[in-house]
């Protein structure tokens, strides 16, 4: 269970107390306010603030491009036109206030990306609960035998048994000697600031993560895209589920140009030009390596 | 006059509606939304939105410090106890979005402060305004005499008077010369992008800035200082007042710690601590250059 | 002439000299170390220094992927790797700092490249020299009809001619009134933080620029790009040429993937594959907007 | 032993072989290039390349001020009044970048100083070797009774000695199980990015980290501060070591006015006058609160 019941009266409380603002407001975004959507086995994702909506990108752009922009019929067609042309900066002008409960090794992962803000839990100053993120069983996959990062299919047989006794047993160990060590029963007990080197990876942590709209949707692109690891995949799955509701026209925007897009090379777009004028190009004639050629087929859907 | 009608109708408007959210709310704040607050004789600063409130700084600390952070009896002396040990991190929780129009120069050393997102007007792409920033007599001050960079006094007789004639004059017919450049009438007119080389520095702008808290800060006390230049400082001072009624407990604390504070070298606390001894300290005994000496009898009020 | 007899003269001192280091050489890079390269009527681009080379970047990937690396045949290889997988740290490992002389409209964009150090001359310090950008006449150049923010054909007939003699005319006329506003012969002379407001934007300035291979590379795409401006692109070409000795298989993959490459939406990429399916797909057929098809179709080579 | 064999001849190899170069070269800093310094029982720091030197700092400064730096009559005061006067842009100017080889909970510390270049060992793609960091038995200490966030004696009795013993069981026991369960000897063998999550925080992770020399200030201000973790700190202190020998001018600036330095809030400046002028100040007639109050005498010595 991701959240205490103190928690969660306290999540009540607050939606049960709408105050007035002059602010923009997004009505698909205040419904998933406070709301801590489940993601793993005890980690959540919710939206503690948000700033801004589709018409605050809009109207950043329009103090750029001043009048020119009024020609642009309309707000979506306005989003698109920025997000074709890489015009970022309109799109930070909305920022988002995660509160985020996730494994260390994720996020470990997901605190390289530096352009955010980050509150994180202090295993320095406070006792971390007894929370380990164990994987349900056709998660636990085999290392992949074609790319040297990543996953292959799920174990089978006892293996995948052995894997997650292992697991369970090694964390409730190093947790029972995290107490142990800090424990001031009848001893000093250990800083807490070394006892926590005693802890693995996939022990829960939290933290406020707050990010404009650009960096969110870079951080989306590479962390919801097929080749990112699934136990961060499925934080990047859930907060796409909820900026699709904050701002759904840049949402679609990101989804057409980014998430289901793909840059090709000069030399892919050579092949491309050739083949449309009826060439039948090879790997060989590409002038690609094996790696490109392959990446390239799978733009072209063969 | 800073804004024009429609400008203002639109401001009536979105102030005449509010509308109701979850979000963490700054009464404060409410009543400075959208209100476009005159800085020099052509510029505003305006707060076009915002996210959170000094209860959100106490928030994100209370993530990072778990439980014992409840032991501080309150969120203000809570607020205090993290500016003066530079925690920094619960400060960027808060963000601020402000539209400023200020002269092209004071926006050349604003955007020195990098980490903030700015959508600026773009003179590439639309018509620049007439309008041109001439000082008030009071302001068109002397070259500092002690200070290569400052300025003195008021400039005295008919000095001021023909430095403003200049000002008004070569503004006006940089301008003239702007539109008969980009005029299509009777001829193909100069593209946008050069016509506004002829342009000078006092010429206004305007642009979206959007900051965090803790960056706002930084800037605030670089630019609200007494040393900042007049025309920049007046837009700090006009911010530092918003702020204020936005997260009174911050600004008391920034006030206490940053804008009235002052850094002591390891030298200066010890001619602090000899001093206190009963020692005379002098600048030849202090070790301190000529500059340093100056500046820490300033500190100790002498 | 960009440089002073004295400023030359300390180049050639410094290029006179070289010594001894352990660090990583690039042989390409030091053929230009110091030289100023021309740019414009008064500007000039020279590298002050640079950190790393096309084997600091791999090196810094081997620590990454470790002994997975290896595998890789070659150094260009791996580069070509991380560039197509927008692994961007490992270019982030290279370094480049300049000295750019440029005209302040044309630092105004640059700066809005806010991840590099810049120490840029001081107007408020120190006084400006008399230089300005006055275009070459075949830069003198119409608004473009088709696209607000650019411009189309030179101009005809005595239009151009106009243009220049305006351009000269108000520089120096604005130069003289700064200098007579300043001057402290018979007068107090006014403070230069005040003084330079009445200098157009085609006055010249001069930073330091330093910035990491990888925002470089950012910087490049977009300012060396067709679409960017005249005045600013003749800097990145400039820049591009340097590079492209300083880090030859980065520059190259750079070219292949970014500056030749293209990003297709989904629905472009749907596109291309019914095409090469046979169907004939047309802007009404393709689901896109005007200003989509006109650019995907600039992709195929139509 | 931080380093193979293999790595050790490699770096021979690279110090036996210096090769002519013309840019600014800082004799201190080549005696250091790439010599790994023991920190804790397996860590190290080590310098793989640098730019700039304090010749740079005032290059650069010189740029900004123009003239009127050459009053200053030497490089060391100017840096002096550049560290007073918080001018931090030629600073930024240099460019260090560093290979470090640390324990997890460290590194999770020190990634938190965002403004930074970083490419890590990727467990995801490759395997950890079995090195833990098990504290030196006087590094054992005890939960701090007046600091939450800190550590107090070192244990007595057998309690250190019981700590050790479960920090270095748990450690062979978490590492024999991470291999067994990646292990394709006789089964399919667990995905890496899985099997790190067995692994407890005190293993060694490896970086190049790459920070120019302002923010590096910042970050040894806070990490080689008496209140900073003891692990984190010998890392801080051994890249003050190596700065010292890099920049001496600057290392020298940093350690007056910022290590040995301290900021008073106008309350404190208030007190110290009142105190100069033969007041006996007392806690309750300060304004302050207990922890202000405390910190407070601590900076005068008392």
């Amino acid at each position: 269970m991701p959240l205490s019941p103190e928690q969660q009266a306290e999540i009540d409380a607050l939606r049960a107390s709408p105050r007035p603002t002059l602010r923009a407001v997004s009505d698909g975004m205040e419904r998933h306010l406070y709301t801590a959507y489940p993601v793993l086995d005890h980690g959540f994702v919710r939206v503690i603030d948000y700033m801004g909506d589709d018409a605050a990108i809009c109207q950043a752009a329009r103090v750029s491009y001043g009048k020119g922009t009024k020609a642009v019929s309309n707000d979506a067609g306005l989003i698109r036109y920025l997000m074709r042309h890489w015009h970022s900066t309109p799109f930070e002008m909305c920022e988002i206030k995660l509160h985020v409960k996730l494994p260390v090794f994720v996020a470990r992962q997901w605190i390289r990306h530096r352009t955010a803000n980050v509150n994180e839990y202090s295993a320095r100053y406070s006792i971390l609960d007894r929370e380990f993120y164990i994987p349900a069983p056709e998660h636990v996959a085999a290392q992949s035998t074609v790319n040297n990062q990543g996953r292959g299919a799920a174990l089978e047989g006892d293996e995948a048994a052995r894997v997650l006794e292992i697991l369970k047993a090694d964390s409730a160990r190093a947790y029972d000697n995290y107490e142990a060590m800090i424990s001031q029963d009848g001893q000093q007990g250990l800083a807490r600031e070394l006892a926590r080197m005693n802890l693995p990876a996939n022990i829960y942590t939290q933290w406020y993560w707050k990010v404009d709209l650009h960096n969110l949707f870079h951080f989306l692109r590479l962390r919801a895209d097929a080749h990112a690891q699934y136990e961060i995949r499925v934080y990047a799955d859930e907060i796409c589920r909820i900026v699709a509701d904050w701002v759904p026209a840049a949402y679609s925007a990101f989804e057409d140009y980014r998430m289901g897009g793909a840059t090709l090379s000069s030399k892919a777009i050579d092949c491309v030009r050739r083949m449309l004028k009826g060439e039948e190009v090879t790997e060989e004639t590409s002038g690609m390596s094996k790696g490109e050629w392959r990446e390239f087929m799978g733009v072209l859907g063969e």
